[in-house]
């Protein structure tokens, strides 16, 4: 403490009396000296690299050739946008950097986020890996489904997939996060730097920076699957005499997608706890009790702030959207499956590997999109700054119209089925309602949350009654904002079951069956143009980021503007994103419900097609499925309580103990702020998790006892169907509630700071501002949260299926 | 406004500086000359009314004696406790009003409550008569029952039944709720006076006042159904050769479930918003702004404050309890009946009419546990004060014990049947595991509302550092205390059920069918100690009321020290008996929706007994019953809101426009706030109840339809019970939320103001007083409007079945 004091007195600091020197802390130095795999790959050996990549390419055509055309058609697609996903991370890190001020802020920010991403990581990987075994252990003694049985399948050979495809998973969500992060810690600086030159070019860095790690996720959630796909295929010797059928194969890829929504959920609940708890904790004394402005070099919680927001924001997005991709590609790849060998599809690949190639397209139209966002303006420049929103809205109305095409084509040409010849058009259809939910999610989204609108408007206006009634009013507004959604949603489902029930498509007994893969088609639909939606979403991050450390490195006022405007624009898209992140999920988390059905009935060897919530148990299964989500988000909001408190003490104590930072004399301890935040958040992060992965197993576990001691038959599977589909209801609406609250409290803020009833500094804001902390936990840390922990909730019951029978 | 400021500056107010002589309030004179019905009931014509109560006895007697002995019983008791009652209200009555500035306070506040009353009910009483018609026609126009069409039940008959059988339960609903209000209204000032005397003399003042309206709302819940139950036996001849069985009569009763439950919603909604808006107003301003004490006669919403207890708490609470308790007795009987068919018990009279004995002993022992509190100290006077809680509980725990004997005595006397003798002892376990429960849950909410304890501790913790984190602590104080309720209440009905099914009642092919029975025997187990519940809640805001008048009278400190005492056990045990209630609505609902499969099954004339989720249209019928809750909650936070708003600013006004009013040299405009507030309550609790009557109704029609495009067989009324089942555990969790997160706050911040943590007017305290006015309407009006919603749709879905169909 005393040298630290000492440091702190040194005279530099009160020669330029607007900012610090060097923001890199040395106190956080033990766990900054990382192993940079990227940048080893990146630097020395390339040619050995070109080599090994070649021959691995080779390797995978090779299988890919032996398995399917459309396969070979979806890696070539992957591998093209790869090579263009480099292309853009050349082209943003050749940008300049800037002066050395932001440079150095940047550093600091990078050390922090890159220290906690590793302490993180290695953590989750250790629970990993004993859940790995876990699997392991199951799967050795468990029995296998008649089908496996029959096509020689062993157990062994059964773990050992399920084992496989789970680490696999696990591995490619955490370089989903981590690709996340790596880009936006690069990218900010040089957005910063740009804002100095031009705010169109600002917006360019910061959109092809989001495109490089939107691509790399989406790209690698599709191509892993497909690997794996292809590799089960060929060694498994599938489709040949007297081995496995291709509509079984889809289902030994769940745990794959496990993997990847366990690594998001923890990814998802560190992060969000890290980087909300920091800003909590700076705001609270910074904003609030000592009236500094936001990202003020004073505040000991700034860089914390600012590492939050790309080990939350950005590498907690990346590994969350990797898993939703991927976890509904294989539950519509399940069903298509299922609905192909009722039907006697002659050739049913066409139906198992349609959401493959739906995201193929995605990758191509969502990079013509990124594309179409350019570094100079259209005419000459009239404003010096363009709305930002409208340019990437622009981009958005081309990646639909193009979806819409390719879709179409897609079901043309691998829903195109002799048996029902029409079927592809109301296939097709399907897509189109999956397309339109997708457009009205991200406008209602839109209505609640922003201040052009009514809603956050009246929010406002209930602020300057105090902070109660801006606290009831956002609430209010939070549970009324699920309303419309779920009229949606409803609507979705219902339209695209029929649209696939009267299909044509009927099994061997004339009933019609594609009601199911209709719902799946409009899931695909929804995410056809996912990889622009996260291009826009990790936009956000990189933005606020920018802004920060322009604020840091003292910028002019202008310069500032430029950031303001586009982290505002940030803000809304961040809120779509997570309106379009759960409408997602809502529909694949029906898709993964039958997933489940058939799996236990195919292990249980008897039908299993009705969960009757009229048996008490059931009930009670459904009782504590939605008493899940509410502890869930309990112990979510609560660990960002507890840390911003612990981040609160701290600054007031370096605020008391150096008097001298307020007139920039003394350096504050970024560093210690930052070791606070990181320690508490791994810590905090594994009561909510463990709650998530235990308590279904539990439930199950003890349920299928109960059953066994009473007579009754499948109990821990039903109850845990229950269990699941309540969790979903609930989780969805608690979601949407806690995402537009916090939305909408933090536009309502921002709407009085453009001056409207009182402005800044006035008692209407402290309310508002009130309201935004409280907002923070809500709409960064439980919402999201509970996004990942709808779909790990179906993929653990999948995967765990074995131990409820 | 120009004579009002006139009459503000009048002389007299500025001679006694520290109240205001007349509170009275002209302003609102037209609204309060009410005909008192009871007043005249009680005062003239004494020999005539008994003349004719005792003709009416005679009937009544006469038609029971006719149907069972039990009835006669049932009749017995509860004269008996009216007659006690009457001793009560006598009693209360008889205690002194203390000195003129108390009752002038008193009168102004009665006025206030009745006007409002009157106008309110005048209101519900409207939509009532509408609705009555619409039910008529809905069973002119529907099909019988076979079971109906055999006995020779008329289609007008049975709409007769129906609507009658409604309009009655609506109106002792209104009863219930009146009686609550009527003696709170006269007592508490009897509390205040007796207050400047002993602690223990106001106390049992208090509690007598609210057994008064306990001992009234249970008996004329059992009584108005006994009547109902006897006057259709006999009046349909049921049991004779060609009519009716007597299994079939309690569905003939559901319509006075729905009527009681459709006026305590709106009793609840509109008592509830007036409440809160009054009281968030006033604090908002008067506590926040202007720092003055709460119940301050300077602060113009004052008497709207103190109005608000009575018919937000009192009167709408007794309608809540009262169709708590009818719901549950019907759908306690309709499945003793349907049980008693199956297995063609030869008596089934006992199993039909055990809810009422149950009730009926009810009656009695919490006459003992009322009378247990005693007006003088046991010992000799040691401290001033004694702690009430204890007293109150000692009554509580003579009453528990009580119920088990009582319980386990009419279980032997009429669940004994020679087809499986030991059925009995069963049954009386499960009445065990329903008392257990209501203890555990009493229990669990002292927990999590007490500042004895952890939680509140910790938020208030949280308060120190500022109002965001005392928000985010409450919110995830909510949503965790959600957890051991829900675990208790899963581990009550699969024991229960258990219990019920292994108790050697089988059906005609020897399946065990007790299960569902035992579940209701268990509710009636929890609710065997209702009026004692009542009674201890009824006591808070009576109390509260005291404390209030005992302020604006401005006693000495003593006595505002002894009110202040009983305010806050008032507080605790309105937490708990929420809990309480909340716990019973749970597994009532459970009995409900199984009443209305029978009834469904009944009307459809085939098997209904499952509930499918896996089929989209249920599933969304899921959804949209989750939703709803969401929606009613969000309305009924954001009616309170905007009401409260409207508060403030005539506060603000009125301290603006007349500036002597802080120095008590201008009288405040107490008639304009209540005014404002009783119009802005009755307008704004259409919306919310409109949506809870008018959403099961239209989905439940809409699907009807497209099931019938679709040849979708039973589609509505399964989509119905989806919507109802997911409905009621989204109404369990978040009524515990919004419950158990504002007693919280409320107790935390009245720990802070016990001198913890900086005690009163601390920044810890400012926040601390921001989470309570949150609370306020989460516990007083979302929440409590929550548990009627929950049985009321329950009841909507059991009389509307046949337009699902």
């Amino acid at each position: 403490m005393d040298d630290e004091l000492e440091n702190g007195n040194l005279g530099p600091y009160a020669d330029r009396p607007r900012t610090f020197p060097n923001m890199r802390s040395k106190a956080y130095n033990p766990l900054v000296r990382t192993l940079n795999i990227f940048r080893i790959l990146m630097g020395i050996n390339f040619r050995v690299l070109l080599i090994l990549l070649f021959l691995g390419l080779g390797v995978v055509f090779y299988i890919g050739a032996r398995t399917s055309p459309i396969i070979v058609f979806v890696f070539s697609v992957c591998i093209m946008s790869f090579l263009l996903s480099i292309y853009l991370t050349k082209w943003v890190l050749s940008k300049d950097e800037g002066p050395p001020e932001m440079v150095q802020i940047s550093d600091a920010i990078r050390d922090g986020a890159e220290g906690f991403f590793r302490t993180q990581y290695g953590t989750i990987s250790k629970m990993a890996l004993l859940l790995a075994l876990v699997i392991l252990f199951i799967y050795l003694f468990r029995n296998l489904t008649p089908q496996q049985e029959s096509s020689g399948l062993r157990r062994s050979t059964s773990a050992f997939i399920t084992v496989a495809a789970f680490l696999l998973g696990a591995l490619c969500s955490g370089i989903a996060g981590y690709v996340g992060m790596w880009v936006s810690v690069r990218a900010n600086v040089r957005v910063s730097s740009a804002a100095r030159r031009s705010a169109r070019e600002a917006l360019q860095i910061a959109v092809r920076a989001g495109g490089f790690s939107a691509l790399v996720v989406v790209g690698m959630a599709v191509i892993g699957i497909a690997i794996l796909y292809a590799t089960f295929y060929v060694w498994l010797g599938v489709d040949s005499q007297g081995s496995m059928k291709v509509t079984d194969l889809p289902l030994l890829l769940v745990g794959y997608g496990f993997g990847a929504s366990f690594v998001a959920l923890f990814a998802q609940l560190g992060g969000g706890i890290y980087t909300k708890a920091a800003d909590v904790g700076a705001d609270l004394v910074g904003k609030v009790e000592q009236g500094i402005p936001e990202d003020d070099p004073r505040n000991p919680a700034v860089i914390a702030d600012l590492v939050g927001d790309n080990v939350g924001d950005c590498a907690a997005r990346g590994a969350d959207l990797f898993e939703s991709i991927a976890a509904e590609i294989i539950s519509a790849m399940i069903l298509g499956g299922t609905m192909a060998r009722h039907c006697k599809i002659e050739d049913p690949s066409g139906f198992i590997l349609f959401p493959l190639v739906i995201h193929s397209f995605d990758l191509v139209i969502s990079s013509v999109g990124i594309f179409s966002i350019r570094g100079k303006p259209d005419s000459s420049l009239k404003s010096p700054i363009e709305d930002p929103m409208a340019i990437l809205q622009k981009g958005y109305s081309l990646t639909i119209v193009l979806s819409v095409l390719t879709f179409g084509l897609s079901t043309r040409w691998l829903l195109y089925t002799e048996r029902a010849p029409s079927a592809w058009f109301n296939f097709a259809l399907c897509g189109l309602v999956g397309i339109i939910t997708a457009y009205a999610f991200v406008w209602i989204t839109k209505y609640y949350t922003d201040y052009k609108h009514e809603p956050v408007r009246t929010l406002a206006l209930a602020s300057t009654t105090g902070h109660g009634t801006n606290i009831i009013a956002g609430v209010s507004l939070g549970l009324e904002s699920t309303a419309l959604p779920v009229l949606v949603i409803s609507l979705s489902i219902v339209s695209a079951f029929w649209l696939g029930h009267t299909s044509g498509l009927v099994d061997k007994d004339g009933n019609p069956t594609g009601g199911l893969f209709g719902t799946a088609v409009a899931t695909m639909g929804m995410l056809s143009t996912a990889a622009y939606i996260l291009t826009m979403d990790m936009f956000g991050p990189i933005a606020d980021n920018a802004g920060g450390i322009v604020e840091m490195s003292q910028q002019p006022e202008s310069v500032r503007e430029i950031t303001d405007v586009l982290d505002a624009v940030g803000n809304t898209t961040k809120a779509t994103t997570k309106g379009f992140a759960i409408g997602s999920a809502a529909l694949a988390s029906f898709l993964l419900f039958s997933a489940y059905m058939d799996e236990v009935a195919a292990f249980a060897q008897e039908p299993f097609k009705q969960v009757d919530i009229a048996i008490p148990e059931v009930f009670v299964g459904g009782l504590l499925g939605s008493m899940l989500i509410f502890l869930f988000s309990a112990w979510a909001c609560s660990a960002v309580g507890r840390t911003a408190q612990e981040v609160v003490n701290e600054v007031r104590r370096q605020f008391i103990e150096r008097p001298g930072i307020m007139d920039y004399k003394e350096k504050p301890d970024y560093g210690r702020c930052v070791a606070i935040v990181a320690s508490a958040s791994l810590r905090e992060m594994i009561k909510p998790g463990a709650l998530a992965i235990v308590s279904p197993i539990a439930v199950g576990f003890l349920f299928r006892i109960l059953g066994y001691y009473t007579g009754h038959l499948l109990l821990g599977a039903k109850v845990v169907a229950a269990m699941l589909m309540f969790a979903t209801v609930s989780g969805i609406l608690m979601a949407l509630f806690l995402n537009t609250a916090g939305g909408a409290w933090d536009n309502a803020k921002k709407y009085i700071e453009t001056g409207a009833l009182g402005g800044k500094g006035s008692e209407c804001h402290k309310a508002a501002v009130t309201g935004d902390t409280v907002g923070d936990p809500f709409k960064d840390t439980a919402g999201p949260s509970l996004h990942v922990l709808i779909k790990m909730l179906a993929t653990i019951t999948l995967v765990m299926a074995p131990i409820f029978l």
